[in-house]
């Protein structure tokens, strides 16, 4: 099934591309790879999810959090390369997990993010990973995640 | 107008490249692109640019370190690539601010840098990102940054 | 003299790929390239070196940490291609150090891992790396690397 079927399927629409917060853009390809800017969580109302994992948001809730990045990612990989169906594989994924210097859950947080790649792309959207904490992020967002996809020729 | 030349109007003169303190090297390349490793502020004396923004330092100084950074990863990239004329492509840059925990304007930071790189290479300068707080950075530099480059064949 | 041979010259058993703790791959190939997920440092026994260097561990348990670490992603490598004589070259390492907000010496941790590689590859084991303070880590691992990897057609 196609990626863009299955998105339909999944009742997920893909927004918009971010638009960077400064002198920078979401997404740059160079040869069939596509580098793409971390962003933070948007709720499907374009607020934020903000707060520290461990002590304003739980895991499930940071879970939910790095899935609501993964889809907003995809929004700007589809502005960047039309259409997500031209994704050969996802390569790698760097995901910041803001949060108290005893959280040690990590990896369950970005989990939510990993997780939505293989229901949308399956093999094609198994990835090389790390998971860790940061102190602080920008805008005080609960998750930023930047990743990298090869692509069609 | 040529990178080179752009530099010289502005002003700014590219550093001799920056020696790894330990048993690495300042850049790769592989293919067309060249990796260039995490480095710090220095400024024209040769000091380095230490403290935490939001603690030690105003977010103008650190905007400001994260300008010397660039320019510093201009001078590794020269080293690596002859020419910065070669440069087709800033890609993509991990931004890394040493904060404190209720720090949040990090991408204000990092704009040091990118204003810098969009100022010299134009369009070719825009790159994808990722501005973040770190609770620590070698020697206490204020911000690290690593960037890939694509370059001519 | 070759990596596998230089590997067993030290003594050194290369262990199995470590088997990620979520869904996501220890390793992606991309054209010549490949990325590997971010890894924590397994002991030989199969545990994990955890706590903070600067409160819980000394500069030279994070170092051999670091050792462990890079050891343990060669065998991710290995595990992806097959023979470790194929690498090209090392291309680039993330080390991020679970560190105290005071403590400046990354680099010297991250050189576990470093002198490692270079100990195996010789010149292609040289590598651009950033070393960073993190104040939180997976399972409160010491340290967590990812490496890029060129390796042969």
């Amino acid at each position: 099934m196609s990626a863009e079927t299955k998105l339909k399927e999944m009742g997920l629409e893909v927004p918009a591309a971010v638009k960077p917060v400064a002198n920078y853009v979401s997404a740059v390809r160079t040869g069939n790879l596509v580098f793409l800017s971390g962003q933070g969580p948007f709720r499907k109302d374009g607020t934020l999810i903000t707060g520290k994992v461990g002590a304003d948001l739980t895991l499930e809730e940071g879970y939910e959090a790095a899935r609501r990045v993964a889809l907003g990612l995809l929004g700007s990989l589809k502005a960047e390369i039309g259409d997500l169906d031209k994704v050969q594989r996802v390569v790698k994924l760097l995901g910041m997990v803001n949060c108290t210097p005893d959280f040690t859950d990590q990896p369950k947080v970005i989990n939510g993010a990993s997780d939505l790649l293989v229901e949308v792309f399956s093999d094609a959207g198994k990835h090389a990973r790390s998971a860790v904490g940061m102190n602080a992020l920008p805008m005080n967002i609960s998750v930023e995640i930047e990743m990298i996809v090869e692509v069609e020729d």
